[in-house]
């Protein structure tokens, strides 16, 4: 994300109560996991191999995940909770579907190296939430 | 959702081990909850009231969900818990946000019903696959 | 879409000088062609043939179609009819795809019926669009 | 996007007759664009002034612009022409929107030079098609 624009963002999150304890680098990172998660899924979907369907879900998931730490103020801490372990859970699924076929196409191994890298964004930013709650 | 795709798509889930203890009369009906949600939170975000951002990421989840569960095929047990426990999250959050201002506005009030339905159709689905499990 | 809420976007709409010229009905069928369609694309694309990544295109727009119209008060009628005119191709070239194989596949059957439809409806709305202008 | 996966994924569209004369540059500089202008529309949308709805309509527009650039497979070259005009369109939209307050708003400011970017980007995708035609 452009930093003039994630400068603007952070400024308006501080004013919310329940994100004070959040360190804006976490939430960057983790925006950025997700956006490249998304982007990696929709080219291995398009492989019509079995992981498709897995890496659709996945595309959208990361794509919600990803809106609604751009949209902070339509958060709790409890919904940005369970919406982290939706996401963490599908990357898990999808990882698994694309290992499956790793050695046959590098597109799956590339997908499933995205997904790894969003599950552990978002496990960053859970256990930040989890510190400061 | 039209009948002949509905009973297309059944055919396809009940060939997937996890998804053969299945109510598809529970999916359809969530699905319909979650498109329903995703219509009303998206007209309720226009009212640029408090809550707009709560909105917009109900309406995203909600979408999510309903294709997640359209791709049956690229779900897990897990994570399609995870899914629905996150759209109820969302939905709560949602619906708490547009209760604040249900007596000065009707969509609010009418997106409040929405999220309600949703979370409860959700919640009908999770009973349904712990039931099964 | 629910009546109510229909009746509370409808309402809004009439405040809005560009759009006094919409017949609401046509505006309600599209919007239901347009999540009929993503439906039953979304559908279509798990069963990783040919028109997949055609069908997974297709769900998007509709999906991004009826949540523009959703929306009346963020679009003109110069963006509005863009964005049916790109509707309409997007159905088009679902459709082409599908009816390859609509011998071998119910489903894809069902999909090019649905992009006709979506197709059909968003003209309807470009006509009454054209005849208000 | 990741070069690898834009390397793999360089690699499938030049086995696409209609893509052959595509520079995968412009190709990759036109979905930064749209991602940059999705993120910076959905971070506008929030601040709940009158453009909203418009910024709401434009992130979701350059989201699915982006998506159907990574699954070039369900495109054809007509299809594509009509979405990146509707994408330039909501662009030109959403940008007139923001600039009625760039001077109230850091984050209107930012979001009309995104959708700017993202309307340039489109319209140097299309003029590399017309030249390949």
């Amino acid at each position: 994300m452009d930093s003039m624009m994630m400068g603007a963002m952070s400024k308006n999150m501080e004013s919310m109560p329940d994100m004070q304890m959040m360190d804006m680098s976490v939430v960057q990172a983790c925006m950025d996991a997700c956006a490249a998660c998304e982007q990696a899924c929709t080219v291995c979907s398009t492989q019509m191999m079995d992981c498709s369907p897995a890496c659709m879900n996945c595309a959208d998931m990361a794509s919600t995940m990803m809106r609604s730490m751009l949209r902070m103020q339509g958060m709790t801490p409890a919904s940005m909770m369970a919406m982290l372990d939706a996401c963490i859970a599908m990357c898990q699924t999808c990882m698994d579907e694309c290992m499956e076929h790793a050695d046959m196409s590098e597109v799956c191994r590339l997908c499933a190296q995205a997904c790894q890298a969003c599950m552990d964004a978002c496990a960053a930013m859970r256990d930040m939430m989890m510190a400061g709650a």
